[in-house]
């Protein structure tokens, strides 16, 4: 299935078209993907753009893509939109909703093209696709670490019984040059870049919480689309800059729960540039304290048998929020409410195949799958 | 602490050169020194013979080293040479016991320097000792690695009260060329060979298990010593190559326990010939076995609160060992006969600074020590 990679002159291989959508939230331009355009040109975009709805966005040609603004977030949710941020990036989690593929790729728009110690230019696509299609392996560390990567395979000692390893939901792929860091990190290291190139993909053990990122950020939305909700950010709310944190930890405890796989390490992204040191620790500044009550909220979570959906583990989670999370701050509970509006829109968006079946929410919203066609039809060029 | 690595033209750095031991099983000769002159010579070696005793080991002129071969482990040890195996590298541990260094640097005699991919030589031993005095980071997973490197740091999302870290216990390096693979993965593949340098150290996190292999390891033995048995392997014993696997399944669990870090990854060793893929099956044909119920042993462990040095986690896993892996096979019963008379063999050879205090065990061996300090003197060459 994977060719060798071609040097970037030549056609990419493009793995999977037809199954995967790449999310990109701007508040900007997406100028960037000229850069990506040997490697994005063949797959479909989903461009969600924050910010005043009034400024044209302007997609380089021969692109395929769906565009929405608020006001298309607003009429497509009506009054269940409150879950979208608004002026932060984790509004991104739109276009999860509204993808109907089954694998998810979301990069941000100042992230172009790294490239590898030999020099050539990284398909960070094509390794997230490679991640996603073979197995994780949580329940023990392998030393070499991805036992699936040519050329590397289980060390003595792995048990045989864990080799097929599992279901891959989420690859979180990482960055040269500006690395993510927090605030108090880049007020303390304002020259440091990340040169380190490691040739690594691992499998983040069960039980262990990791900080993810959505600058690189892959996943495959049948197995855990509805867990990756980015949370109440940006306008109107009281924190910014860790949405991707909060989807982070519940991606990975629902992950754990499921019996699914959740890898990090390659591919690198080339990021461009800081974001504002000072702006960031006063986005940060409530997460920070709040992180320390959280971490061990998400270490100790324990989620009934029962629930085998990520939808039943997500609605779980919101009640667990509410009750833990609402004494250390009101937020929570306005978070815990929007993590149920969440996987309402969710049901309502994709609707269970046979959808007389354990739908466990109904939305008076019938029209919401039709706006979202008329959109695809109103935005797309090819 | 750390200069910059030196070309091995010039002198290497002799970084705690007090400190250390290197510990060496053969049961061949130790030619293998001459290739790794530049960088051990400055550090006093443990050479610990298998096999035949009558034969003369030769060491290449210049080593500081003590060597042991079976009558002086059964002169020293008296009964209780029972523990330490025979024919197996499993009794490396033995040099384990008789060091009075904090840290242990153990290594294979099939094992040579390697080269990072710009050519340079890799001092396996100075890079151990860096991943031994910084900290380890078990509670949470930076996608950035080991966050102490330089160029490194923790990530955003990564909680600021876990920063501090914890001590690190063990130092997991890993191969180019021969990986460590088992004999099932070295009969379907003859020809593979790991060619890929992965530039990056880790914490590998609570609760996760590893296969540690022993021939590139470095440890604290002030810290986790007494946990670092390599059990009963080799001649007369029913199997063979799992006595790295038991020791870091019991270190991990006792670092778990204790709040201690395992790290692996760099350095790498070039490991140089694969051993008999007929031979090694052979000698795992049990432990294949027998390893898909020990970790699910090991996974589920639990160490009572009162357990707060090595040897007392020690002997409380033995007593498990003894109940619930007895049934397994009886051989586990004499595995934890021989993981008392271990502990037993430590306290005496390492008694506490004031002996008066909290000994668990006496030996009525009062000779030990003044034996070890008369190999010492008798082998001992600057």
């Amino acid at each position: 299935m994977f060719e060798p990679s071609s040097p970037p002159s030549l056609p990419p291989p493009s793995v999977l078209k037809d199954e995967v959508d790449i999310v990109i939230p701007t508040i900007r331009n997406v100028d960037f993907l000229e850069k990506w355009r040997a490697f994005f040109e063949p797959y479909h975009l989903i461009i969600i753009q924050d910010g005043d709805p009034s400024k044209i966005m302007k997609v380089p040609q021969g692109f395929n893509y769906e565009l929405y603004n608020r006001n298309d977030i607003n009429r497509i949710l009506g009054s269940k939109a409150s879950c979208i941020s608004i002026k932060d990036s984790a509004c991104r989690c739109f276009g999860f909703l509204v993808s109907k593929k089954k694998y998810i790729f979301t990069i941000d728009d100042d992230c172009f093209v790294a490239k590898d110690p030999t020099g050539k230019e990284i398909n960070a696509l094509q390794q997230h696709i490679k991640n996603l299609v073979t197995p994780s392996t949580p329940y023990f560390f392998n030393t070499l670490y991805d036992p699936y990567r040519e050329g590397a395979d289980f060390v003595r000692g792995y048990p045989f019984s864990l080799r097929e390893g599992v279901p891959t939901a989420v690859s979180h792929g990482i960055w040269l040059n500006i690395a993510d860091y927090d605030a108090p990190t880049q007020l303390v290291k304002p020259l440091e870049r990340n040169k380190r190139y490691v040739d690594a993909v691992m499998t983040i053990p069960k039980g262990a919480l990791f900080p993810m990122s959505a600058m690189n950020l892959a996943f495959n939305r049948e197995l855990i689309g509805p867990a990756m909700y980015f949370g109440l950010m940006g306008e109107a709310q009281p924190a910014g800059r860790y949405s991707s944190m909060w989807a982070g930890w519940c991606v990975k405890v629902i992950s754990d729960h499921l019996g699914l796989g959740v890898k990090t390490g390659l591919p690198y992204i080339y990021h461009s540039k800081a974001s504002n040191a000072f702006l960031n620790l006063k986005k940060e500044l409530k997460g920070i304290f709040w992180q320390e009550e959280l971490i061990p909220f998400f270490q100790s979570l324990s989620l009934p048998k029962e629930c085998n959906t990520p939808q039943q583990c997500y609605i779980e989670l919101s009640k667990q929020v509410r009750d833990k999370l609402g004494k250390v701050d009101d937020y929570f509970i306005k978070l815990s409410d929007a993590m149920v509006t969440w996987i309402q829109c969710w049901e309502e968006l994709n609707p269970p195949p046979s959808s007389s079946q354990s739908q466990p929410f109904s939305l008076p919203l019938p029209t919401l799958e039709d706006d979202v066609a008329a959109i695809i039809l109103s935005n797309g060029s090819a």
